[in-house]
């Protein structure tokens, strides 16, 4: 603790003064940020003695009445991650312990197989062909000069209607700016975000990975920490972003305690590059992914540890889950899958499986549910929760699962639709699933091929394109039964499931008849919005390194220093 | 319940009638049978007032002393097939509860990955190169004249000799006959065990099944069922087996409640073809599969539920294992691996690691246990946790997990030799895993091909040889590091592993220095020893059948039909 404390410290320091010597107006100056390390250091500290300053005890809501919403959300982790997942040598943590103590969803499903579709996705509870967020390419970039349409409703707009305060920290990834390099007209605090703390607008990559494990760095065209709408570092140093998101989590719980919150915190881990603060290097048997998980793990216990602290756990309902599968190109650093076929990209259900684990100690019964839900449902039921209701007049894909989690009711889900971009890839009706087109995937095995050792050589993809060569199409579909062979491995035979396709047909009928494709907005670019905290610095500002890899992962070091990796 | 009962009572009534003709000295009699079906239909119906008339409660010994060992071994389940071990469309039950309330391996190993080894190393602790239990063939075969050595201690004989009572009931596999047809030269009760209830010598096998979905049927060559060392049915009817254990076993427990006892639960499932009362027949989403890891798992929850009725719970400690790998041949009707690669027959971890539960409540705390635990381990901790030892003239490779399974202790394996027959195909040595030899693996979907709609077509291995065609030999050794890439799919670069070599070939070296080869036993052949009732009859008595298989399988009845298997 004490390293990390220290590092968080120093990290808060330097970001106190850069966040003080800039132009912002959303962002705290020295002194908030500041005040704001003293209360984390405090708050681990002599946390009682806190609580009595701010006078907070003891005056929490009742229970159930507009309850707390938070969501936990990982990048890139893939279903078969988690110890209580099945995972065999990645170590159980506190998120296990929620997942024991409340209700682990075995058929948890992703809007999209990657990043932000997926993501706007769960923030509107619609599909990306509903709301735009698709084109030639399949994320925004930090020069798209559109984000997540105004039209669409973010869970957060949702919830400061339903009488929440609402916040966010960590990776947004739906849009940056739109005419100027500082505009930040698509940033979470134009989108219904009361409080922003430490954020990536785009997110984790390569290229702004500082260890000297990988290529490119530094590309200040990708790597940039915010605080709410404000540059405070580019590059950015990954080692101590968790505990930044943490503390930004703990301290906007702290300043909501009496009232209704919904907060958002979208960690970088386990999208790679990997990382972790010394605190947790070569603390997992599982090597790099598994140290990243353990400090994700310990922010998620640190947060609901404050839940408790307060007294208000049993009136927060929190939603743990992935945005898609593992990018298991990465092999020893990708995520796992479990049993399920293919990965980040695809629309194999190895792309679109999630860990999804809903805790409300008191109130959801611990158990395992088979039923269907999708990240899209999360904004449906927690306005539902807080005594709204979603517009009506736009479609849906989102469920409320109110039902389900308080009385174990079935799935509101008959059927799901996976989307690649705006192509319709395959459909699940019941238990049976129907591809239309596939991609081309391997066995782990033959990923491992550009893999020294488990460590990937390049930062690559094996096909995530939608149609093309590595594409293939099927007609009629080929069709799985996901509930005898999750992993779809034996197609259905060509006789005897004719009924099924016709369950099939009827649903993209019905799919069909009501949708309104929205007009894409991925595809709009201008170079000169990209953020640049300074022109004459090369885009570098208030970057601070501390040198050097974990000594225990000198078997990576040695792998990189092989392919010729500049140290 | 109405009907699982009703249909052991049938089952019973034949099987009585049945035992009351042979000519058997061990067997029950047509009475005893039917009393004991009297007791079961009471179990579950009066249950309060069968143990007030049978005076057992408050007689319990002090907890601690000698605590009573169960050990309930599934047949081929694999790793990945509970839902506490990951799996996506299993129905939680009773054993994942008693992972949940007990300790969960991880790292569980078996001693070989086909039955007969895996159940010599077992029952003996050792493994089979040592005890000989290997040979041109992998396996007993009903006309082997040999069976698990004399010299060799069975788990049974070392319980009995710490004082306790014995039993066991389901498939033993270690050997029959061995002059004539009806010797029972190496049957259980002539390996130290008091009592043997319905028994498998042999095994299940799709030659034994009765539903039409398989061919060879009838073949009695390989199909009989026991009463101790008696046929009581050949060939004989899947649908009930189940229940016949569980009343069995639940019998020995009641009439062993004061005194300190052993029971070796050896179920037919989840070895193909599979088979389950109508009970259960098509309540799992997942499947046949699944119907029958429920009637397994019920089972198994009414064997518990008889030592809380007895108050002897918390005085009884009990494993729950897989003899090895799954056979992934069969589709979606073998198991699943998780992220493991191969299964049955192999040396990849997909053949070794099974499920590994010990449950003692009150005694050893929930968790769950990255140590590397072996099914050799169970005969040296129950020996031990009943105040005994083994005989020190012998090398063991099975270790006593009490510090394990009580304090936490560090697993006392180091290292693990995989074997198939006496041929050294990989070594374990902490985390890294050395291949001398490999076997051609292959992806389930390349499985697939011989599986309609997930259902086999056949009866086969892709390779299961520990040479030739299929077996690649490896100089070095391709390594592996199992903690961080469990699934074997990224080979350690040449370089910088040069270490790891020298502790294999050192682990090597100390394990050749203490080896002491047993003389082969699976070789010896005469077929007049083959179990037969009746050579007037064909070998067929008793043989009951209620017609066909449930509707709700109709689409595996039409592949069937499709691949001209007779009806």
């Amino acid at each position: 603790m004490a390293r990390t404390l220290f590092a968080s410290l120093f990290l808060f320091l330097v970001l106190g003064l850069v966040a003080g010597q800039g132009d912002d107006t959303d962002g705290p100056d020295a002194e908030s940020l500041a005040s704001l390390d003293r209360t984390a250091t405090r708050r681990y500290g002599d946390g009682e003695d806190l609580l009595h300053l701010l006078g907070q005890t003891g005056q929490h809501r009742t229970a159930m009445t507009k309850p707390n919403v938070i969501l936990l959300l990982a990048d890139d982790m893939g279903v078969g991650d988690l110890s209580v997942y099945g995972h065999p040598t990645q170590e159980p943590g506190f998120i296990d312990q929620m997942a024991n103590q409340g209700l682990r969803f075995t058929q948890g499903y992703s809007g999209d197989s990657v990043c932000t579709p997926s993501r706007s996705a769960i923030v509107t509870g619609r599909q990306p062909i509903r709301t735009g967020v698709y084109g030639e390419e399949r994320i925004f970039l930090p020069w798209t000069t559109t984000g997540l349409p105004l039209y669409e409703v973010t869970i957060a707009e949702a919830m400061k209607g339903a009488g929440y305060t609402t916040g966010m920290v960590g990776k947004w990834h739906l849009g940056i700016n739109e005419n100027s390099s500082s505009d930040g007209a698509h940033l979470p605090a134009n989108r219904g975000f009361d409080f922003v703390g430490h954020n990536l607008p785009f997110g984790n990559s390569w290229r702004c990975d500082d260890t000297g494990l990988h290529q490119d760095f530094p590309d200040t065209n990708a790597c940039f920490l915010y605080y709410n709408s404000t540059s405070v570092a580019q590059p950015f140093q990954h080692k101590g972003l968790t505990q930044l998101l943490r503390d930004d989590t703990v301290g906007f719980i702290e300043d909501n305690v009496n009232k209704p919150f919904f907060m958002y915190v979208s960690f970088a881990h386990m999208h790679t590059s990997l990382f972790s603060s010394d605190d947790f290097s070569c603390t997992s048997r599982r090597g790099r992914y598994g140290d990243n998980l353990r400090e994700m793990d310990q922010a998620i216990e640190q947060i609901v540890t404050t839940l408790v602290d307060n007294d208000i756990d049993d009136n927060t309902v929190i939603f743990f889950t992935s945005d898609h599968g593992p990018h298991r190109e990465y092999c020893g650093e990708g995520g796992d899958a479990n049993v399920f076929r293919g990965g980040k990209g695809q629309s194999w259900e190895g792309g679109h499986r999630i860990p999804y684990i809903v805790y409300w100690p008191g109130t959801i019964s611990p158990g395992v549910s088979h039923e269907i839900v999708t990240s899209m449902d999360i904004i449906a039921t927690a306005v539902n929760l807080g005594g709204s209701q979603l517009p009506t007049d736009r479609i849906y894909d989102g469920k409320c699962l109110k039902s389900v989690l308080l009385e174990g009711a079935s799935s509101p889900h008959d059927d799901f639709f996976y989307y690649c971009k705006d192509t319709l890839m395959a459909v699940r009706v019941g238990k049976y699933k129907a591809h239309f087109k596939t991609q081309t995937d391997s066995s782990q095995m033959k990923l491992g091929e550009r893999c020294d050792g488990g460590f990937p050589l390049d930062d690559y993809f094996l096909c995530s394109d939608c149609e093309g060569d590595c594409v293939t199409e099927h007609n009629p579909p080929i069709m799985f039964d996901l509930e005898k062979d999750p992993g779809e491995n034996y197609p259905l035979g060509p006789c005897g499931y004719e009924h099924v396709l016709l369950h099939v047909k009827d649903a993209i009928a019905r799919h069909d008849a009501e949708m309104v494709i929205g007009t894409p907005v991925l595809d709009n670019f201008d170079f000169s919005i990209i953020p640049c905290c300074n022109p004459e610095t090369n885009c570098v500002c208030n970057y601070t390194h501390e040198p050097g890899v974990a000594e225990c992962y000198q078997d990576l070091i040695n792998i990189a220093l092989r392919n010729g990796v500049p140290k």
